[in-house]
């Protein structure tokens, strides 16, 4: 259903932004795993607001409790549920958008959907909600670390400026989280004159994943690629998603784009590690344009609950950029993917 | 699970290329909706191989037989199953391919999944298994037709010649079913020019969607957005998908992005008609690059099933490029994302 | 959904009584396993009709046919979708019930919750809707196989005759399927008193399983014995099941009804093989009650589909006792439960 | 999956007897139905220890928190969480447990399944993870109160002590939740017996339905019954299950079974308001039996995690009989299979 994902390893979120706490249920977690509060609050840590100018101010720890699952610290196989209090909730900054929708944001949606919503700070709809995935996704890391799967997020672009280099190291010592050390200042001077114009700007986001042996996805529906691609999609703000060499192979030929196969392995990796759904041992690779974030300062055209035209200007404590706080959100919903399919992989083998 | 789509309306399909047939069962159907096998075979017959010298000489009817859920022309509730005979195998074609991996294909990372494969023309891994989609989505168009729902797909570009107009009615009537005349010519020479050079093209295909009211789509992980990128990244060779504007927003300014909302609905459509997950009225547009068909006569570097470094010619019967073919499936999955997005908005609304 | 059934191991069937065909498609199949029809078929000839006069005696030849995800006589990990054709349809037999809803049967329920219906032979109610479940069953039997599962189901009562001793090998040896030498002939006689009446009986079915090791099942709502529950309640006529002592344990102690534990396994075994839900190496006991056919020839107080008062006596091909075809079903529903549990257990575990 | 009801409307429930917390999440909830938390904690209150000396003195106040998913005292379609802290945890009176398993409990099944265990109280598999189920059932009654669906379950049979009246009014007024005034001091003086014994006895308990209308339930393996019963079983000391006339029916004629029907409804009531599978509009009857409760203070024999054979007196707080405090929790996962059959009935109808 809408609030869970995954077959085996399945997680169910829950929480508003502006409500008394997010939490997430894991329900099919791989019993005797190594598990600590700590571990997942230092993916929570990346995730925080109010860690630079560049992010939203709003005050949140982000402290997440273990509820159950875990004994003697180590997971037991029942559901494991993580707890995580909202603390810094200032509803009035959003008071006066009760009765208005705001452009590019799902209130619109919403209450065509439900007749009803919970218009503090966009509600469940808020960004807020993906502390939840970034507290599962922590523990669906310790299960894929069994296999040395190694999964890096990064900004590719932000505001017109594009990463040239790879520096994993990099990328959390910046605020925009780019991995390529020169872009960080052109990066960062994007989104301060965004702000300074009441605007903010939009992105791209890769992901690379190392150490996922051949034979994980499933070759129909839930391909390896299908699975990722609703995964990025069902990020607020995330508006495509491209495999490999993505966009471009629609001008190439077969015999540029197929990757030949060695005793080593793909010689080339123009499919970004997944063929027929099913990774083949390369590197998978990944990339999704992140739109400008829609709350902004600017006067903009909208309707109100009555479907009649006004204007808005929001005022609330938004990012400028999505981008470098959605690099361990994509990081942790490929995490979480990743690890279903290494269990529905294993369900079936060496019988 | 794998073979299955849908969570209200859903399909489970069934079938390799060679075997001896490929089929569909739909549970959780409407009661009392019109059908008729015409109405499928319809669908069926823009999908099926042997329509023309660009596609495939794989001469298949596809006949489709309804073996339940039909009483007296219409739908009872109960799940409805169809079958389409396989009847023209030629395996032989194929004996040369056991031993040996496709580059570009779904053959190694099944091995690596299964241990054993069907080696006979790709197996489940073959677009034949689309032909099962197709059916199913004939039966969730006449679902969506109560509501107005249309959805047109055709070939945007092809060998890197781009359709620059979109007159709707021109898709049928080419043979690669781009909506653009003048693009008719062109793209059919990149077809005879690779196929002349033992080699195949990639493209692009947009899908266009009218008549979804405002309210559809889930919030969270199952975002029609989400779901729709799922159901495209679970076609063989497409390997992204984006939005509306999709990556161009990764150089906008919120100011430029957002849509501005009036009276009559969204003034703009950058978003491609889904904002937040949920559907806002406006026409659901998203593109996809396809790949170049991997099957291609030219001498390619592989390896054997004992990992032995050997090399491989393709010649079975193949599409030179996917895209035409692969229109009618796109509209397919298409409709069965909205047609259980439908049934899920109904089931918790006007209680 | 409605018509599957199972988490990892799935089955989806579909068919009416009188339509063209019945079908299953098993997605969640373990490939390699050596599989062919006429293993399949044994447990459909257990089943069929036309066995004996104690039996309907419509002449259904109930052969299968493997559609897909069988290669060279084994399994692929592909759905493995079945087939079996309906011949001996006599429409007429039924045509006067199309108006009226017969006491004891699906028909009613089945008009208000749809609006419409299969009126021919109970359409999708039918108990000949098991036939794909005895399909499925017999694959399922083929995994268990592997564990040294060894499920056996008889006929414990009959009319008023129960049976008093077990000897396994007496059970396919007589009409009525029990494993009571002694009690063959006046089970035999029940059902011959009762057709002479016009009339029909009920019963009592027991199911034995041994071989299932320790930790099966899971521990909340998918405990093994509530699996087992739903998959035996969701056979048309079984109007309850207990595990072990059942009901007796209602006046019993707790001193009396502990299976207290030995190095080699429980003492005792009360519980029937299962406690908090998960097997606990000891044979698995359960028993159902049986009601007599609802269709009898004798004249009965019923409404037609207009909700007005009148009369029926039902003509068709039925059995008198439910209970000896039911055995087979019984089996086969059991081992899709085992399975699923097996596949279940397997998936989490030796991580 | 395993902690996980339901199709549309489903619950996720987590906690451990000793652990921080228990609670649940409901996905697919109907928007706009008024909520409170006083709503949940009347029916915690019933379910709750404490209440006598006939129940485990563990005091715990069983408090509730809405974490998500009501706003100003309305549902909003998104999550609804709830919490319920513990507060009286003595694991000392389990520390001498953790070495041994105790006969008639899960601690066997869940060490061979897991390997490793949450032995205070049980962990997971205690009693105490029903109050989850509860909450969750409040929330569902509320929304069955808009169809005018009434559940009631009571003690039908305790300690060999039969009731033999239906007084509605009389259930929640005595301490062992009978609906016959003249069995409450025979019941209570049998629990007093048994506790005198250091033993405990086992019992009986109905529950019965009204307003459920004609048309819910599904038709093949999610049948109404069938689900009822996985729902019930799902209970831990819940042995059996049998609907309307249930075990009887194995001695009866089809003519004396059949309800016949009028127009007012089915005539009698041996179907016990299921036929089919499918509600008839009818009262929904069922009864269980209730194992006497496993863990007693006499001495028994048993095994360690070593399987090396020792003996066992169990002094935690635990209740001498199950029933009393079973029947809310029966009367809440009834409401959560209706709820969930009323959403699954609504999806496919008046389209």
């Amino acid at each position: 259903m809408n609030n869970s994902y995954g077959e085996i390893f399945r997680i169910t979120t829950f929480g508003e932004s502006h409500g008394p706490a997010l939490g997430v249920v894991i329900d099919g977690m791989v019993p005797g795993i190594p598990l600590s509060e700590e571990v997942v609050q230092r993916e929570l840590d990346r995730r925080r607001p109010g860690q630079s100018q560049l992010a939203s101010r709003r005050n949140e720890a982000d402290r997440v409790e273990f509820l159950s699952g875990v004994f003697e610290g180590k997971s037991t196989g029942t559901p494991l549920a993580m707890l995580i209090r909202n603390t810094d909730m200032r509803s009035r900054d959003y008071g006066n958008l009760a009765e208005v929708f705001r452009p590019g944001h799902a209130d619109y949606g919403y209450f065509a959907k439900y007749g009803i919503r919970d218009c503090r700070g966009g509600g469940r709809s808020s960004g807020r909600e993906t502390a939840a995935r970034v507290a599962a996704g922590a523990v669906a890391k310790c299960i894929l670390a069994r296999y040395g799967v190694r999964i890096l997020a990064h900004t590719l672009a932000l505001g017109g400026v594009r990463a040239e280099r790879f520096v994993p190291e990099e990328i959390e010592r910046n605020a925009v989280r780019t991995a390529d050390p020169d872009a960080v200042r052109p990066m960062v001077d994007a989104i301060l004159a965004a702000q300074a114009a009441r605007d903010s700007v939009g992105g791209l986001v890769e992901c690379r994943v190392s150490g996922v042996p051949a034979g994980w996805g499933e070759p129909v529906f839930d391909k390896l690629d299908a699975e990722l691609a609703r995964a990025m999609l069902s990020l607020g703000g995330v508006k495509g998603i491209e495999f490999g060499d993505g966009f471009a192979v629609a001008e190439r030929r077969g015999s540029e784009n197929n990757d030949a196969l060695s005793p080593d392995g793909p010689v080339t990796n123009h499919a970004g590690g997944i063929v027929g759904g099913i990774s083949n041992g390369a590197e998978i690779v990944f990339r999704m344009p992140v739109k400008p974030t829609p709350s902004i300062a600017l006067r903009q055209q909208t309707v109100d609950v009555a479907n009649r035209a006004t204007e808005v200007e929001i005022h609330g404590r938004h990012d400028p950029c999505l981008c470098p706080r959605l690099v361990p959100v994509v990081e942790a919903m490929t995490a979480l993917v990743l690890a279903d399919m290494c269990l529905r992989h294993r369900a079936l083998r060496n019988f």
